[in-house]
């Protein structure tokens, strides 16, 4: 397993493939809902790659402020969950984040989702609201210095 | 089936989607050669939908000057070969070209893939030559008003 954070070209099609496969033609979110305009060429995405050819797991780095990092559209390849790359991706994700400044980390988690969120340490701080459809709650986690 | 030529984010990221399927999982090409840095907001793609959510088939608009539009990055999902959706594609590639007053279609097609183009309309102007690693030969079509 490889972990890839940066906003190479390469990087961001791993991210995009994804997020079209598990979003899109999975879970049927509208593409134009699933794409907005934020996957823009300066975008870092933090991506699990089972071998170069074959990513497995992505998440978009979203900076809310010089001390918040939201954690944006996280998912895994169906056929590989259950086996912790989700957790691995996140913690990832967390580390560069800390390692760049930041407090706190933030994920706008579908309802669904949110037994996994707390197990990896966020706890809810609002919501269920509705966002794109779905119900999402807003958790949190300080990234405290290890 | 539904064409979409268009330089919106969904539209992107479908074609990056097949990319990645085809030519770096499928195909083994280096994911930083696949993915170059001419996938920018404002480039052109022509895809092939099934439906909203499966895109079967990509290229990419790469003009080469105000007459010639070379077709790039072309491939049909692996599944869905054979069935002649590169030869729809490529049509809506050409025929939009054409409106848009180009009056020649270029592709660096892989010696493999000759065949394909030649019964597309497609001449041999140059090659064979390597390119990223594979012998490719140079094929123009001109563009007449029909």
């Amino acid at each position: 397993m490889e972990v890839v954070i940066s906003n190479a070209p390469f990087n961001r099609a791993a991210a995009l493939a994804l997020r079209q496969a598990i979003f899109v033609t999975e879970r049927g979110i509208p593409r134009d809902v699933e794409f907005d305009d934020r996957d823009t060429a300066d975008r870092v995405y933090v991506n699990l790659y089972q071998d170069a050819s074959h990513p497995v797991a992505t998440l978009r780095l979203e900076p809310q402020s010089p001390q918040e990092m939201r954690f944006g559209r996280v998912c895994t390849r169906q056929d590989l969950r259950g086996q912790g790359l989700g957790s691995r991706l996140l913690t990832a994700a967390e580390d560069w984040s800390r390692e760049h400044g930041y407090t706190t980390g933030v994920i706008h988690g579908e309802v669904s989702a949110q037994g996994f969120y707390e197990h990896c340490g966020y706890v809810i701080a609002d919501g269920p609201f509705d966002e794109d459809g779905a119900p999402v709650v807003i958790l949190h986690k300080p990234l405290i210095s290890k």
